[in-house]
């Protein structure tokens, strides 16, 4: 592979700002690399709507990112992962990966008394694709999946650590604790930033699976394999690019609580034109 | 007027199935109307998009429900009324109306200390506009706005009547009641189903205004003013036709929750392509 391409950056899309976990942990694991991104604004949110209408979001932004000579492709949505990488992926050349595969991976390791938990959105739980996978992975373990809605307009809301947001986990994670799983999936962006009141409810001996920290890590291993990692370069431009669909005031405050940069930047395209 | 624009349908449209309350108001209010609805399953929530997005969509949708052949369209969407109304009523000659007018003239007759509360989302909240079109009525009268991005989620978890739903409505409505308003605008069209756990918190004295029933009530009017009064047909056919743009599970599962009919055969359009 030649360096140009090495060079080139990353493109990882998300239905908003929740992808923006996902290249926070690619900016820390994986500092030389640039990254565009691209959060669908306009049509958020992903979790409510059909693998159809999802597909074809999915591949209007592939070839948007396309236009911006990125090297590989993170879907940091976990209800794009779960509804269109296969299919992207067969269509496409580029390097690929998701969310799912990495942490349904990581969640079938972890788990000794073979009992996984998966939280996410209506569509990555009614997808039943982190199911599927770790049953492929190993047909012994009982998933207990569960759809709360109301996670993320409560981090959207910054009630982070709030008496609420801490009953609304008592009574979505209730039934996790009766199943008594000893691995929980965060199957969706945003949870990450629920991650110490969910550990708080579920006791310290469960194990939080964050599919954003694996994915960051699959992605290392990719570039490692397919000679793409990038060098390094002597460019001393800002490495990381962002762009939406809708440029509404809140991403940008959200991003600039999640990440240690100023998104001011923030490009708006018209994505339906991809 | 011809006897055949009478007997053409009303065009509903919204961003989802919030707006099935402006349907249902105008269903009870004018049993003769035939309804064409569009939800625009694909692309919901408006609540959190910008404008220029909001008014795009909106000129597509009036696009699809012409060519259905509608004689009137009320945008039973807050967000929608508020950023597009204006300008889809210039550019067409088809009589429009929103949700935000009918509602903000009947809290500024209701108010008697000239004290109004107004809850919606994000969008409806930040473009001020019931605040403006209040103002604009009687310029003595307070405004005090308050976006409420958890009760839309509430309402479809159905936790309507709910310990947490509780807590939450006390917390976005403490600074109403601090503020001491007599009439409070449920400016979001899901916020009628929260209708009774709202007038609990805010107590007796408290007048709440619900824009989907004043909407029909406006219908009513505009339909008699202009001869498009539809005088009952004798077709025996099912007066209502409900169009997605996504037909995700959830529409069906909460339509039917709210209307008296099954919904089953709901259609699903692109509706990017008008």
């Amino acid at each position: 592979m030649d360096r140009g391409a090495a060079e080139s950056p990353i493109g990882v899309f998300d239905s908003g700002v929740g992808g923006l976990t996902v290249a926070r942990e690619i900016m820390r694991g994986l500092p030389a690399e640039q990254i565009v991104y691209f959060g669908d604004t306009a049509r958020l949110p992903y979790g409510s709507k059909s693998r159809e209408t999802i597909l074809m979001f999915s591949r209007q932004i592939i070839r948007f990112l396309q236009t911006q000579g990125v090297k590989a492709i993170v879907i940091a949505c976990n209800t794009a992962s779960a509804f269109a990488l296969d299919e992207v992926s067969r269509e496409n050349s580029l390097p690929m990966i998701g969310v799912v595969k990495p942490g349904a991976r990581v969640a079938a390791s972890a788990t000794v008394n073979g009992r996984i938990g998966v939280i996410g959105t209506e569509g990555t739980v009614g997808s039943h694709i982190y199911r599927d996978f770790i049953r492929k992975i190993d047909p012994r373990i009982t998933v207990i999946e569960k759809a709360c809605p109301l996670f993320v307009p409560l981090v959207e809301e910054r009630w982070i650590h709030d008496t609420i947001t801490r009953q609304v986990a008592e009574r979505y994670l209730e039934q996790m604790k009766e199943e008594q799983v000893d691995t929980l999936v965060l199957g969706c962006t945003h949870y990450p930033l629920l991650r110490s009141m969910i550990g708080e409810v579920m006791g310290d001996r469960v194990t939080l699976v964050n599919p954003a920290y694996e994915a960051a890590q699959e992605l290392k291993r990719l570039l490692d394999s397919e000679g793409l990692t990038n060098p390094g370069t002597d460019e001393k431009g800002f490495p990381y690019r962002f762009f939406v669909s809708d440029l509404a005031e809140s991403f940008k405050e959200f991003a600039n609580s999640i990440l240690p940069y100023d998104v001011g930047m923030t490009q708006k395209i018209d994505i339906e034109e991809y």
